[in-house]
């Protein structure tokens, strides 16, 4: 392990994305977002997955030129065709939209087609609650799950971000329909360790916690077995319907994972009264955490709460990461 | 078992809440959606509940005479006030408002504070269905669940709806956060039979599968373990925030569920292209359909698809229904 600052990988991604031609404001704005999730915790979502957006870029894959543009509008819902290019900065883009909207009608709703890989669900919540907003906003994947029932894979694990205000303890969850994400079997993967709880299943439909095994069979299993199956289902419909992009059944007959399609629907709280919504939030957490914990040294733990430990932690000490993760940018950064 | 016809169903529920002196259109509605979703085949929610409605308007927890009201709005977000009146009554007036809205400005947001248990979340989205709109909708509810990491429970199982239109094979995705709903628990702990996969803990900190202990217990399982608990959390607090209402943590507070809070969020996808928005939700279904099935003879189902397989079975033959259930509604109706 090796401990890297903030600053400091910061220069470095932005100098990388500029080395390969990203636009000076988006290859900030890339480094940032990459960087945030990184010092949050969600190195999964973060700087792991920088040699795969090189790559990406590298072969044109992504365009890093395009941006976003309105193709159609029924009162307060926008479609936005992202034409391909860079999913973060389509999706922070579409966020800061639909807060614009929401800003004006209350709810704000930017559907988006034909984007890429945004990263972090978490991250647009994160970006809603910095302005007193909430946020609903999901995305469709290829398929990495079987649908309840089914043997094969034909669903994917649609991300998903809720986001309730508060000035200092903001509720911010941040799921994948999959009781793991793709990138956290990856890291379990690389460190050899068992899932705490079953993760998917192999080829003889038995439900496994070997988390090599599981990428190996591409079936993750539905959080709640049928319930999660069934919500990635109406997420990636009303994401195709909403966005009038590709669903995963069309995804699915591509060769890679492109031009998905992701809906951001914002909540202008700040309109009711802000005193009375920091009240409400603060009563849920309070009566959260009097219920007596299992691990009393752990305690318990509302969606958010852990990220800005890590936040606050990784920002202070710096990130300690795997080597070879770093290792595989610095190259990246040599050979440009 | 017994089998009861449609009509007959309708009529005597209407003739029930009518001697309990329900306004007569209030009573017509409640017998219809409580008919519906018995035929439906969520006896769970409609006919079992019944016994539990008149007992608490008998006592006056419940008020069959007053209106939901508006008492506040910002854009398309109408906040209501159900002054402790009937669940169904309110939940239905509260999509109609959210559908018109949504009419006009591509999205109505509804957020009801001070209503009452709205039986099946899934009848307010074959509500929009039906005028070809999309809807999520949701509740809160007492605690029944620990949040994840915690020993008692301290959260509620917050059901959920979200339905996307189609004229013959809507998605309708009915599901609440627990991986049984309470109603579930109960109609198994009748019939002594285990359930599927694991559902609820004991006083040990074990997952058990008897619906009994569960119940005993009062501490079910979230879907996806943390990943559930989250979503419920979530879904409290915007439920909350967004009326205006009584989040769990003070529901909690009370002897009995009353006055919980609820949002309904329209989407007008008549307004896109209908036929391209059928083709979506065409090709989504076929692409799950195609999938190899675990088990040859029960095939794979989509969120909705049982739903509309016993509807037609249970209206052409009659509603096959345990002689209990059946006999405490004529108990009452000749008691009254």
């Amino acid at each position: 392990m090796i401990r890297v600052g903030f600053e400091e990988m910061l220069e470095l991604l932005n100098n990388l994305f500029r080395k390969y031609d990203f636009p000076a404001s988006r290859a900030r704005l890339c480094a940032e977002r990459i960087t945030e999730n990184s010092f949050d915790g969600i190195i999964s979502h973060g700087v792991f997955m920088v040699p795969w957006l090189i790559e990406r870029v590298g072969r044109g894959s992504i365009d890093t030129s395009v941006d976003p543009r309105p193709v159609g509008s029924l009162g307060v819902i926008e479609q936005w065709d992202g034409r391909g290019g860079l999913g973060i900065y389509n999706a922070v883009r579409a966020t800061e939209r639909a807060l614009e909207i929401a800003g004006e009608f209350g709810i704000g709703c930017l559907a988006l087609k034909n984007t890429n890989h945004w990263f972090r669900a978490g991250s647009y919540g994160w970006q809603a609650v910095r302005s007193g907003a909430g946020l609903i906003a999901w995305t469709n994947t290829k398929s990495n799950m079987p649908v309840w029932g089914a043997v094969e894979k034909s669903v994917g694990n649609n991300p998903l971000v809720v986001a309730v205000p508060h000035p200092s303890t903001p509720i911010v969850l941040d799921i994948s329909m999959s009781q793991f994400a793709l990138g956290k079997l990856r890291l379990h993967a690389r460190s050899n360790s068992e899932l705490p709880v079953p993760g998917g299943y192999n080829d003889k439909q038995e439900l496994i916690s070997d988390p090599g095994e599981i990428l190996e069979s591409g079936r993750l299993l539905p959080i709640g077995f049928w319930k999660g199956s069934g919500l990635a289902i109406v997420l990636d419909a009303l994401a195709a319907v909403l966005s009038g992009g590709l669903s995963t059944a069309v995804l699915d007959g591509q060769e890679e994972e492109r031009n998905v399609s992701q809906v951001f629907i914002a909540f202008n709280l700040a309109g009711f009264d802000p005193p009375s919504v920091h009240g409400q939030v603060e009563r849920i957490l309070g009566h959260l955490h009097s219920a007596r914990p299992v691990n009393p040294s752990q305690g318990i733990r509302h969606p958010g709460q852990r990220v800005l430990e890590l936040r606050e932690r990784n920002r202070r000490d710096g990130l300690s990461l795997d080597d070879e993760i770093w290792e595989a940018v610095l190259r990246l950064y040599r050979g440009a």
